[in-house]
């Protein structure tokens, strides 16, 4: 028997710019055409933005493609969109200097991102978030995901972009329940990660609710900080990412039971209240730190509490398939403090027996 | 405006063996298991590794999973069968814990490697190349693809596999005319990096076609040296791997042209012969280097010439519409001896006039 070994070197770091601002898609164009000079460019949107009018306001005077997914949300973020884009892309003779600028929510970045993250085996792709959820989460850390007709984001790839652009005048536009739940994944990076964020988010919340675009920008600042530390640290979820989801585990599966009734934001609301609990079963936590959570959470008018309808069965039965999960059982991702993850032995999800989850599930 | 750079950091050189046998598929199930102990496996292949009985000798007394594309050949090599795949894993309750095993040709690598790419964002994936083509050329490097509608490997991703095993032992079931065709790879290989490599090719074509196991093992050997040396030095294609590419511009485009009734490698014969007499109007070749490239073609039993009925002009607009491409004209890589890609100012690719292209289009 003969051998060979290969050796693929170490890829280069590199690093990639978010700027935040109000008001920055009307000039922003001629900046992209500076920066990511001699690459085509193509945008992928979708109808919301459309007709909120923030396409036209990006493109301007320009005549670049523009592909507009419809209908707009998780019922397109499937393979057959991804596939019609890419042969949009094909047609229009695109090649491998193509840049993807993708304008819009998670679905839109999820699926631009994972469109950029295969034709051709890969092109660079900007994100230019226009939701609360999609510019304090999905836009910075190069996740992207497909839903097949089984389960979320089960095609994907991590595709890092090569700049963020936040214009949080673009949230000004965005419906109320939307606005409101997005908010819960700001909330949880300041759970995780900052005591003083978690302060200015409760001494702030009627202005951020008021949409006062100063104070957003602070709000997307804390997100980009606090987001960009953890993907720096682990870009490919091997270990510390893990902590960005905290409140995820039980609220995917509450999301997925209530057949995504709920939005995902408000689904991990729930989540983040069942690790408190958790918490508290464990005595890892005082109780009174559950109540402050509780009320931010209260104010945003997102759900604390399971709905009525979902079956503590079913959600033990998608626990048991979370992505996580080995041997059929995921670990979970704690608290020990406000700002600060519970990290016994240097691991930072932790073994919860299945009784102790049955006990905060029927309490929730 | 507000600004926050994030880094990514470096990953990690990291490395994976290609191991040559003949007979090798036999013993080497639980070793795959032992190797990658804790991750679940999953086996794609196609029809025709079913019926030629290597799918059962691979695995033994195991029962794992294995996904059997149907029809083999590039007819499957799309998205649709990627998608199945991908479903059919999710199915089977596989997380990302899973290493998928492309037993089969480069059309099941190719599949198989998307699969393993996206799914979930990425698992890990063996190859176990069982034709010339696939051992010489597409199961190292870790590039994957799919087509689209439109046109091939629309879709696709860098994705490393995590060993190779090469068992030459396989290629005795292959039928004649695949196994000529894929040798033009291996000859490639020599064109382009090794004389040494291209006088054993000389000296030894009546055993590798009569598929003596000890000159299959060292063709298997060279061809994974200097496939493997190039993917070290630029494992993303930016730069020296397109010197792969010898004979592969006119070559796609003539298999292309031909509605695939060329096989890959037939069609990179002409491609070679062509790119053999481009670089004899560039006077950068001794005429005589092109007789001898053309005697081993001849040996093979693969086509030297243009069939009659591809039109040049068919030809030069397919050529303008090449991947690589840039400003819809892509440039040549030439040799300026056997073993030694034509180099001028460190350019691996060179221009090559149009006037050119066509005086040579004719007289092929």
């Amino acid at each position: 028997m003969l051998e060979h070994e290969i050796k693929i070197p170490a890829s280069p770091a590199k690093s990639y710019r978010t700027e935040i601002g109000s008001g920055l898609l009307g000039g922003l164009w001629p900046r992209i055409e500076a920066d990511f000079n001699g690459y085509n460019k193509f945008v992928v949107t979708d109808e919301n933005l459309v007709s909120a009018g923030h396409l036209e306001k990006l493109l301007g005077q320009s005549d670049a493609p523009a592909f507009v997914i419809s209908p707009p949300g998780e019922a397109s973020k499937n393979i057959d969109t991804a596939v019609t884009i890419i042969e949009t892309m094909e047609k229009a003779c695109l090649g491998r200097d193509t840049l993807v600028v993708a304008l819009g929510g998670g679905t839109v970045g999820d699926i631009a991102g994972f469109a950029a993250a295969v034709f051709k085996r890969g092109v660079p792709v900007i994100q230019i978030p226009t939701t609360t959820v999609a510019q304090a989460d999905s836009a910075v850390g190069g996740k992207t995901g497909i839903d097949s007709s089984l389960s979320k984001n089960a095609f994907g790839a991590f595709w890092h972009p090569s700049a963020v652009y936040i214009d949080v005048a673009t949230l000004t536009t965005l419906d109320d329940r939307q606005f409101r739940a997005g908010l819960v994944e700001s909330f949880k990076h300041a759970l995780i990660a900052d005591s003083e964020y978690f302060e200015y988010l409760e001494n702030n919340l009627d202005a951020v609710l008021e949409r006062k675009s100063e104070v957003l920008e602070k709000v997307a600042q804390f997100n980009c900080k606090i987001k960009g530390d953890v993907v720096e640290t682990d870009p490919y979820e091997q270990n510390k990412r893990r902590i960005l989801n905290y409140g995820h585990t039980i609220g995917h599966a509450v999301e997925t039971a209530s057949g995504f009734e709920l939005l995902h934001g408000e689904a991990v609301a729930i989540g983040i209240i069942a690790a408190g609990m958790i918490e508290i079963e464990l005595k890892i936590a005082p109780k009174d730190r559950l109540e402050r959570v509780r009320q931010i959470l209260e104010k945003l008018d997102v759900p604390v509490k399971l709905p009525p309808n979902l079956a503590e069965k079913d959600l033990i039965d998608l626990i048991k398939h979370d992505k996580k999960a080995v041997n059929k059982w995921p670990r979970f991702v704690l608290l020990n403090d406000i700002g600060q993850v519970y990290c016994p032995d240097g691991q930072y999800a932790v073994d919860v027996a299945p009784e102790i989850l049955g006990r905060v599930l029927k309490i929730l």
